[in-house]
């Protein structure tokens, strides 16, 4: 464990009140309260929703991944973590595992030397994570796996496995109309393109896809603040933030804020991709106020505990490097396995050849030391590790196309094909997997990937980093690339890795991961609608309903980003009685279209073509309020 | 024409200088010179690109939509619009039009009443334009078509027809070596989905096009300020951009400065979709000065002189219309023909019913007279006044779907097949016809749009308003609306109208303008990439092989916003330095995939796994230099 026994220790700054943007993120969304929905096999669950409520009196429950922030109701302290009661109680429930004294923290873990660690400021930043140490658990029985998808097998619904078919139906409730819109028109249903996405999720089914490894719930039993999500082809379309500690000053406050602010706008899940020093003690804040799963590349750190030189990398650092990670509480590790010595030279002749770091850090090792990658040579070790604490594996792509020139070329196929293998190794060990891939890739060929990798990985979940659909576009790369991820999210990927507009440039801001965020909730969103998911496209009608009646505040509430929505409204009507009139600003009153459809209502209904006359009279009379309402309130324009 | 014999006119302001702003957007992009290029047929044609100078030595020369704005040896004047030799002597040598005096011009054509015009303020706004005025040409007999597609049903290659060609062909000699890789492979070649996109483009090619309706070339003979464009399935994908006058102030500068603004960033034709007072003399400023086509939706005037009473329109105002604007030179007309009396009554179960502003005031008037749409009873009228001046119809989709429950109905295939049938009719008169398209429609029923476009219409071009993939990105729709808009365009759609952050919420500014078409230049690239329009990606492979190469200048200025990637950069590495760093922000000197690569080339060589050894060797020696070099260059970072 984290040795904490030094004198004169600097006492954290506060340890009661987050900071104002701190207290800013965790402010609900505009119309939004939090609420729960229990479970039934598992009564105790308490799965949140967002309820946004509507001013014609609909109340409106969406998918929620900013966790108790949130709720008004939990006191958030992020010197002490989140409330983790329930997860833990889940976990011990198992009785399959146990609290032990955990390796040995040494002060490589945060980059330092022993001596430097010492030092007034570290020790306070370490004193600042003090109270967030927790006691590791592992597996009671060396070899035995302790994942979601051993439970699975053995016919086991867990509570996260009711949580998650909760989470991902919804509140079917405020839906039944627009569904039932989709059953009685063909036209409305989707195309799964080969998925097999149920009208209701229930419990067994997410068991069942769980046991086949079509989907995994990344849940590290040491991370028991989590809420449990599931990420696979017959679910919605997740997304990843990417996150990273900052270079020049450092504090838990700013670094959770980050967190945050990501899970704000609809992170599913969050890499911490932090190197450099403290980032042991920076992946400690991040875990311990973290309600979504937590992915890290093992292979950063383990880089920065031999100085980074490649070259000085063993079995044996990362070795160690995964087993600190675990104990924390990670979730997924991207382990760059298929960067296989044979594959090297088959990116010799690309245009950019290896892009990824995980990738370039191990194809250099191969190369040093003439030697197969460790981490292929070593896979049933690191299984064996992952399936005592229940970390998933993200089979990170190392060789993926870094330009368009170099899309669905031998190198990147080879490597797939290595993932498929190592697939089905690490089921052998019950540990869940996914598969991540590319990358850049022109839109024709897209598909092509999807295709092979469900040929080649057993429809294990793949997990793609956009694809970006052109070069030229830096500066604008979250749109280049959402167009690929909207796509092969149709297609049947199951996570999104998000892109910032600084992807190729810098190290995105605030407001990057903002409009990153956004883009990939779009393009998954897009894919939900496409595949099918049942209530997915509900969202869109809910908002398109209140775009016909002029409901403008429950058009922006309804939107991914309510506040920009009305300050979009506001710029050019900026008066309250604006967002009640029956025009906007694009078209004024003259010209309103959806205004003169009421009439088109009432025409149809009076000269009778349509089939449902009292559907249409109830139009009619509906659209007759409106003009007589509508009349009092047209604002003059121009 | 207009009528200027006012006493006390106030002068305009300035009749030399633009203003500062306007100075700013004529500013040439970085590294980028105007270079024209000569015909073969026609040699005294200039058709112009963009060159961007690397820092390697390479010239690289782009499509140029920014007209003379861009080139510092022509002298803008705002006040005298753009010069016009070039194409007024190409149809001067047709031979078959003729100057007259034109239709009378009327207070009511500003949206005045005969005494309002004598204010001194309008008297001075119309005495701004006075330059601007032209006497108008028409076709010399009557019936008789100028058009493009008539010229080349007759087998004649017109200058217009030899400028587009060259035009979309680009410089192939920067591209060679790109398109020689993509001739070695057949993993790099597109797939054109049933288009015939040739390796070359001919005018003889150009000209079989526009014969076969397949593709147009919107160009007014009395626009003759036009650098000629074409738009069809087997050419590079255009995008539009619309722009409207300004509802409180206006002046010249201001209007010409939007349109400016919108072609350097590529818009490739512009619709002005003014409205309210002011818009004919406001429609001169801009044809003048615009070297792209201008669209307009003619139906809004027409609204304007009855007072925005749908109800009052009559086929004579309409008609007059059309003649004011062909007589000024606009491109084309979006004309909803199709939205026909029978099918109104099918848009009244939609959720939300007809979201055209122009459908639905056709629709309004269709229902309060209970008669057919007098511009489809008109329709052959209506050609004989398109082909005497060459303009080319815009067959407007008044029935689209404004939401995903509304998409691919019962209404919108209605018009469809209806617009099929009058692109028929336009075609028998040589009248150049594209099909607009919807609208909202999630990604699953994209292709049965343009597939149903291509059997109905016959494949003349398609041009599409996004479409939206979700309904629920207020703000964000210039995302939502891209993804849609880069598949439909691979799947042969011929331009893209762009959809600017502010849809459903406001008048765009100066910003969201410029965000929409960043957006759709992405879409449109990312069709022509994944169609296979010949060196479309060579910008891409030159843009990643700088990347590759650390030239962060050259990956800034063959960008779509030079301006923007460079500030990006600044933001983490602000030095000069850093311009030349082998390494970037995002990942430090430590983790740099790139320079890994280089290794891996040399390593490749040694273990001679690769067939081309001497490429390789040169490679390792590359590499090699590169680590020499780069040692010390290698900025210290974190």
């Amino acid at each position: 464990m984290f040795d904490t026994d030094s004198s004169n220790p600097t006492p954290p700054a506060s340890s009661q009140a987050a900071p104002d943007s701190m207290q800013q993120v965790c402010k609900p969304l505009p119309a939004s309260q939090k609420v729960y929905q229990s479970g039934q096999i598992h009564p105790q669950l308490k799965v949140p929703m967002r309820q946004v409520e509507l001013t014609n009196g609909e109340q409106i429950a969406l998918y929620d991944t900013s966790g108790p922030y949130t709720d008004p109701d939990v006191a958030i302290d992020v010197f002490k973590g989140l409330p983790v009661q329930a997860r833990s109680a889940w976990v011990d429930a198992r009785a399959d595992t146990q609290a032990y004294s955990g390796r040995d923290a040494a002060a490589l873990d945060d980059g330092f030397k022993n001596e430097e660690r010492q030092q007034p400021s570290l020790m306070a930043l370490r004193q600042q994570a003090q109270a967030l140490q927790r006691q590791p658990r592992c597996a009671t029985q060396k070899g035995q796996a302790v994942t979601q998808m051993a439970y699975a097998r053995r016919g086991i619904i867990t509570p996260e496995m009711e949580y998650v078919a909760i989470r991902e139906n919804g509140r079917r409730e405020w839906m039944r109309e627009y569904l039932a819109d989709a059953q009685r028109e063909q036209r409305l249903a989707g195309n799964s393109l080969g998925a097999a996405i149920p009208a209701v999720i229930t419990p067994e089914f997410v068991r069942d896809e769980v046991a086949r490894g079509r989907a995994i719930i990344p849940a590290n039993i040491n991370h028991p603040e989590l809420e449990p999500m599931i990420i696979g082809r017959n679910f919605l379309v997740k997304i990843n933030a990417n996150i990273g500690n900052s270079a020049v000053t450092s504090s838990i406050e700013e670094e959770v804020e980050k967190l945050v602010w990501a899970i704000r706008w609809g992170a599913d899940t969050v890499m911490d991709l932090s190197t450099g020093k403290n980032i042991h003690t920076t992946r400690d804040w991040i875990i311990r106020n973290s309600p979504v799963p937590i992915g890290t590349v093992p292979i950063y750190q383990a880089l920065e505990k031999v100085g980074g030189i490649a070259e000085d990398l063993t079995w044996e650092i990362f070795r160690d490097t995964l087993i600190e990670q675990a104990e924390q509480g990670v979730d997924y590790f991207t382990v760059h396995a298929g960067v296989r010595l044979p594959f090297i030279p088959l990116t010799a002749k690309r245009r950019t050849g290896i892009v990824s770091r995980g990738g370039s850090i191990l194809a250099k090792w191969c190369m040093v030391h003439h030697r197969e990658n460790f981490i292929y040579t070593h896979f049933e070790e690191i299984c064996e590790i992952m399936k005592a604490y229940d970390v998933s594996f993200s089979l990170g792509d190392g060789l993926r196309p870094g330009s368009l020139s170099d899309a669905n070329d031998e190198a990147q196929m080879a490597e797939l094909k290595t993932l498929g293998e190592l697939t089905q190794v690490a089921w052998q060990h019950d540990v869940q997997t996914i598969i991540e891939g590319p990358g850049h890739v022109p839109m024709h060929m897209i598909k092509a990937n999807m295709d092979e990798q469900l040929r080649l990985c057993h429809e294990a979940p793949f997990y793609t980093l956009g694809p970006l659909t052109v070069d030229i576009s830096p500066g604008y790369d979250h749109i280049a690339s959402a167009i690929g991820a909207a796509m092969i999210g149709w297609y049947g990927t199951a996570m999104l890795c998000y892109v910032t507009p600084k992807e190729h440039l810098g190290l995105p801001d605030r407001e990057d991961v903002k409009q990153g965020i956004v883009a990939y909730k779009i393009a998954a969103h897009a894919a939900d609608v496409a595949k099918g998911h049942p209530g997915a496209r509900a969202r869109d009608d809910a908002l398109s309903q209140a775009r016909f009646e002029f409901r403008w505040t429950d058009q922006f509430n309804l939107g991914l980003d309510p506040e920009t929505a009305r300050e979009m409204h506001d710029e050019t009507l900026p008066k309250d009685s604006a967002k009640v009139a029956h025009f906007c600003s694009m078209c004024g009153p003259k010209f309103c279209s959806m205004k003169i459809t009421q009439d088109v209502r009432e025409y149809a209904a009076q000269v009778g073509v349509s089939e449902d006359a009292a559907l249409q009279q109830g139009m009619a009379q509906k659209a007759q309020e409106f003009q007589r309402a509508g009349g009092e309130i047209y604002l003059v324009q121009e």
